[in-house]
């Protein structure tokens, strides 16, 4: 193990195939006992991809950080329209990278996810924070994008008497690549959960659950999740 | 008026001396209508500050917005020993330069202050995001270097499909240079509070009472403040 990772990594988990492939390959690179996992609560539609996040967590046995950042959405992000924030919004379908799907968009949230996994990662004395945006995510989420991560890891350079290294290992693999590396590790993919409705099932319609259809179809793996 | 003023601004309002002149500033340049202040409960000792904070958003009769993240204290923040987020840890006396002030340093503040300000900047469709790091911070405090807010800018550029400015006016200025203008702009410099111990009068004694007397001093205007 390098000393940097023996100091640490948070790693951003938002219940998703990809956050919880990268949480497995953390845990596999670091152990365990120098992960903590962090998700925020800013009132999305999908909370119950917070209930992924806390099972996938406690898979590996690493402390879970959820961070309530409900009260945003009466502030912060007054006036935005997106579906994963205001109900009255209808949530998109068809294919994730469809112009439609801006509408999903969670106005900055890599930036503030990043900043707050960064605190955490300050606080703690640790080294690095790892996210899990990926090549495909680019045609749609301009905070996915490889040039925003690249200001975002020199800021967090940065930030503190001490440099936090951002990993994002998948900046370069497509979602299929994550979901055939997320195999290859025994990632508990079954627990992850993609959907913005935000349902008790994946509704096999929204532009995430058409998107991880494919990934698993594409990488070869047999996929576990119940689509209604 | 420029289109880029028409469009709006988030101005980040401590509650301090030059968060107060910048809000005079951005107003005077931008009209009260097209300017979002916005303050942080981060759980910080010195809450008082978010009183002078709304006091001083009054005063120009701008809207604004407090965001709640005290939940970070026992979460994200474990770990730190800011004095100005454990009330077990002393609020160092004496210079705002020295190395003893290293233990008000609250983890990552600005990172996560300006990617909330972004957030309400791009769901109002707004075109920037002010901030008042000036040029005296930087020796205590590492995201108030020109490198971080470089960075920050760079990222703030990229996190959306329309760039946010950030605007850090007194990056290059002292804060006798930063209390002139306040002078020059009548900004309501007294209902400003800067004060780590957080009580109801300036203790005159911390580092931010020093600086903040020095910069009166410094610029020959009067200091309405009441030290204890």
């Amino acid at each position: 193990m390098t000393e940097q990772n023996m100091r640490g990594t948070v790693v951003l988990l938002s219940g998703g195939m990809d956050s919880c492939v990268l949480l497995a390959k953390t845990v596999n690179e670091c152990d365990a006992d120098n992960v903590v996992a962090l998700s925020v609560d800013y009132g999305q539609r999908h909370w119950v991809e917070l209930e992924a996040a806390r099972a996938i967590a406690l898979h590996y046995e690493v402390e879970h950080i959820v961070v309530p950042l409900g009260a945003l959405v009466t502030g912060v992000f007054t006036g935005n329209q997106s579906s994963q924030l205001n109900p009255s919004v209808e949530v998109p379908h068809g294919h994730y990278a469809d112009d439609t799907m801006r509408a999903t968009v969670v106005p900055n949230r890599n930036m503030i996810l990043l900043s707050l996994a960064t605190a955490a990662a300050v606080s703690r004395r640790y080294a690095a924070v790892a996210y899990a945006a990926h090549a495909g995510d680019h045609a749609v989420y301009p905070d996915c994008r490889r040039v925003f991560a690249d200001s975002m890891a020199d800021a967090m350079q940065l930030c503190d008497y001490d440099a936090i290294q951002l990993r994002r290992p998948f900046i370069g693999m497509s979602k299929a690549e994550v979901c055939r590396l997320g195999a290859d590790l025994a990632a508990p993919l079954g627990l992850s959960y993609s959907c913005y409705e935000g349902g008790p099932q994946h509704c096999g319609k929204c532009g995430t659950c058409v998107e991880r259809k494919e990934a698993f179809a594409d990488a070869g793996v047999d996929d576990p999740t119940d689509y209604a």
